[in-house]
């Protein structure tokens, strides 16, 4: 039997056991429950919120489930072509092994253990940041709730950092919110921006390929997703034209309101250029849209002449009337940048030229869930105001983080190259944030067996590579891609010399499918 | 000046720099923008969502603004009746002056910052606890996301813990969902039962009073809220003859199919019989409704004669049809309890009797956020999991966890009585929970008085207490009473002599104001 086909009988029983199980057991629970004279449930597939049902979310999708199913196998002893599962589905850093950058690991202990301020082992520094962070808490304790937009004192280094970065433009602590994750904070503004019945429903413009965080939430809050087109010819960068387009065309049938604008990209790894930046805004403000800026991977830039600019910024420079008037949300994450402190789930947005009473129907809304966590609070206290040069832990901080960033750097340009040298494989360069998303060539034949398993094809792909290689990454077709291309994203996050392997492994592999359906 | 009409001038500005100012900006806001040829905002109170325009949360609503604003002008050196203001408003025990308890914080200590593990100064059972943790962690670290549901180690740690607090009953870790706090898994359930539109939308119902996380998550869903009240008569009691007149008259012009309880109660203080809870799942069981169980107060029963029965205990105990068929999610919390974690957003969820297909759909929808909060993971842990007799920590930490629950129940006690000795003022026994909801006369003219500012009666009562004395309640209006009655909720958890002192001001402020109003 060819690899092929092998992998194809294991994806359909994965896709029996995760699509078709579906219908299955739905007729047999029937039959069964009025076999036994049981009742209806309350809550089934069928009753239950359509909107929730819509939802997808393919970085932690079916074929993260099979990846649990066969590290779990690979456990039992069940034999496999590989000895262990890659997770590069998701920007998770520290399961890759990055070590956490030991500054903000100290702050965080003496915070949640006091008793360690009297502790010779931690530098001074440490000690009167924990402190003063402590200071600004309830009851001087981290399990206290904060205010709902988080401790006063934390978003003010927010502004600070944020007039630094941005080269002296003022920020108001009362415009910044802290948040679960920089997820919670998208969530929220998205909540307040939708409105709206048939035709004047909110149409939200999102980039194709997104972050399905975006896709996942327009479809729960029944918005409508207005795709624009990154151009793949040139290093996915953002038309204006293309936008043009995408808008004028969802006018038929929606209200667009909001444009949202992720750089550097994810999952494209593209760093906008100052003038793209500057004709969005432009677009936006003409055509009346909210702007909404995912900024997380500010940190993270690799490629020679690429540099972050920050909406913020380009849209106060550009004076009036886009200083005064264009509204922006930009929003930032500690699990992202040279940190990856995902499990702490801290994060902030900031509101620029929004309205002030619909920002306190945003810190009410906030307010509901009480507070983000204040140990996520803290992260983002120690991110935005690191060590500066006379403090102790400066030297050791700024090894780290040039370390990691220098890896990642390291490794962006590994991936494109490795990839871009495999037939069929085609990669644009990482410019920036900590993922490729090559377009594969998939042979017609692959193409027709996916469709008759009822699956997309580079989930096809994707499903054949983890059973072969185990190597899990996240098809295309869950971030959104032209009509007939094939992606996938894979994080650039695994160590140097296993990320190396896994390419090799890859490129081959896609060869072998190649091969095998032609 | 009377005492009164100080605080009502007082009160009457609060007013309006509240609500009033509202109409004034937007005519403003209109106008100037006219003059000065911009444009208007994309996102303004008319053009949000109205959904979430409509959520309210008293918890942290105008009263708490107000309390922040005095805290300000006090800090400035603005001449008050008080020196402090007391913030009485909210379960946040920590913030309160309790302590947090030592393993706890050793534990997470360890995780944060691993190099401590080689520290003399933690007891190996920490260690060995916070080794454990790590090793259930992608990477051995706090810093990475875990599987949506939690961390699976831990799951079993509840799944152990339920079993035991429930006699033995199984409990299985793949129905168990850790969250951020108790509410964002009881937002995730009440989200995937809302559908429906018109006379076929969702109803849900819920006590009266209730906590608002339940009023304001329904406004935002889009859910029909269906009040059922609870008795004041009898200690708050849930009786099901009103529960039934709930429900029925609702069907009019709803398809209610949730009934949400929460036990012990918030803000009422009441614990469930064996009896009541008894027929509360006979009761959903014919009429066809999926039980939510708030039982974050499981920990806090202080009254004599009183116990915490889980709903899932009692629905298996019953047998058949109940045990293998009433839907059930039941809420825990690290928030409350002796150990008032609230910062850290740790809490977990337990379905029953769940519909497969839409206990997967329930996993889904919590991906698109991740994960809950890693370090708040690792606090139920220890909250589910505590030392145990032969653990070296154990006498501590059994002696903290009592100085606690016993404090609390001396505090419950002296609440009933001191408020019950106030004329006008009458107040349930505060059985469990962290909460007293005590009735109050206000005088016609007070009541008059109110109302000629737009303002609920209670809430001008407490408006005026926050101004004369420092005292931070939330007026009942804000979690639903009776129709002309009118209550406040104040937390027993001040320490126990600030606690005394505050009651007596409080009844004495009551008192005053009752007299200045006759």
């Amino acid at each position: 039997m060819t690899c092929a086909l092998a992998c194809e009988l294991k994806v359909t029983v994965a896709a029996e056991t995760r699509g078709l199980r579906v219908m299955a057991l739905k007729a047999g629970d029937k039959s069964q429950a009025a076999r036994n004279g049981l009742k209806e449930k309350v809550l089934t597939l069928d009753t239950m919120n359509p909107c929730v049902r819509r939802v997808e979310y393919a970085v932690r999708g079916p074929i993260v489930l099979r990846a649990l199913e066969l590290e779990q196998e690979l456990r039992q002893g069940v034999k496999k072509p590989f000895t262990e599962v890659i997770r590069a589905n998701i920007g998770d850093a520290q399961a890759m092994g990055q070590r956490p950058i030991t500054f903000l690991r100290q702050v965080l202990a003496l915070c949640v253990y006091p008793d360690l301020l009297s502790s010779p082992d931690f530098p001074e520094d440490a000690k009167r940041r924990a402190q003063r962070i402590l200071q600004a808490c309830g009851g001087h304790s981290l399990g206290a709730y904060s205010i709902s937009s988080g401790i006063q004192l934390i978003r003010e280094d927010v502004a600070h950092y944020i007039e630094r970065r941005d080269g002296g433009i003022p920020a108001d602590p009362n415009n910044i919110f802290l948040s679960t994750g920089a997820s919670s904070a998208i969530v929220t503004v998205l909540k307040l921006l939708v409105a709206g019945e048939g035709r004047t429903r909110t149409g939200v413009l999102i980039p194709i390929p997104q972050y399905p965080l975006y896709s996942a939430t327009l479809a729960e809050l029944n918005a409508v997703q207005v795709d624009y087109y990154l151009d793949e010819e040139h290093a996915w960068a953002l038309d204006v034209a293309e936008l043009r387009r995408a808008l004028h065309q969802a006018r038929d049938h929606c209200r667009p309101r909001v444009l949202c604008i992720i750089n550097p990209g994810n999952p494209t790894g593209q760093v906008q250029t100052r003038e793209c930046i500057e004709a969005v805004i432009r677009f936006a403000f003409e055509e009346g849209l909210f702007l909404m800026a995912d900024e997380v991977y500010q940190d993270n830039v690799y490629a020679e002449g690429s540099h972050f600019h920050s909406f913020k910024k380009v849209l106060t420079e550009m004076g009036s009337p886009y200083a005064e008037q264009q509204e922006l949300a930009s929003f930032h994450s500690v699990s992202k940048g040279y940190m990856g402190e995902c499990g702490f789930r801290g994060g902030y947005v900031e509101v620029v030229n929004m309205d002030a009473e619909v920002q306190r129907q945003m810190l009410k809304l906030m307010s509901v869930r009480l507070c983000p966590p204040v140990p996520g609070q803290a992260l983002v206290d120690m991110v935005v105001s690191p060590p500066a040069p006379s403090d102790p832990s400066f030297a050791q901080f700024q090894a780290e983080r040039q370390e990691v960033l220098a890896e990642l750097a390291a490794k962006a340009k590994l991936t494109e190259q490795v990839f871009n040298q495999a037939p069929g494989i085609r990669c644009n360069p990482v410019q920036g944030a900590m993922y490729s998303f090559p377009r594969v060539q998939l042979p017609p034949r692959a193409v027709l067996r996916a469709q008759e398993l009822g699956l997309a094809p580079d989930m096809f792909f994707c499903m054949c590579l983890l059973e072969e290689t185990g190597i899990c990454v996240v098809p295309g077709s869950g971030f959104g891609q032209r009509e007939g291309t094939y992606h996938f994203r894979m994080t650039i996050l695994p160590p140097m010399e296993k990320l190396r392997v896994l390419l090799e492994k890859l490129s081959h592999f896609h060869a072998k499918f190649t091969l095998e359906y032609s």
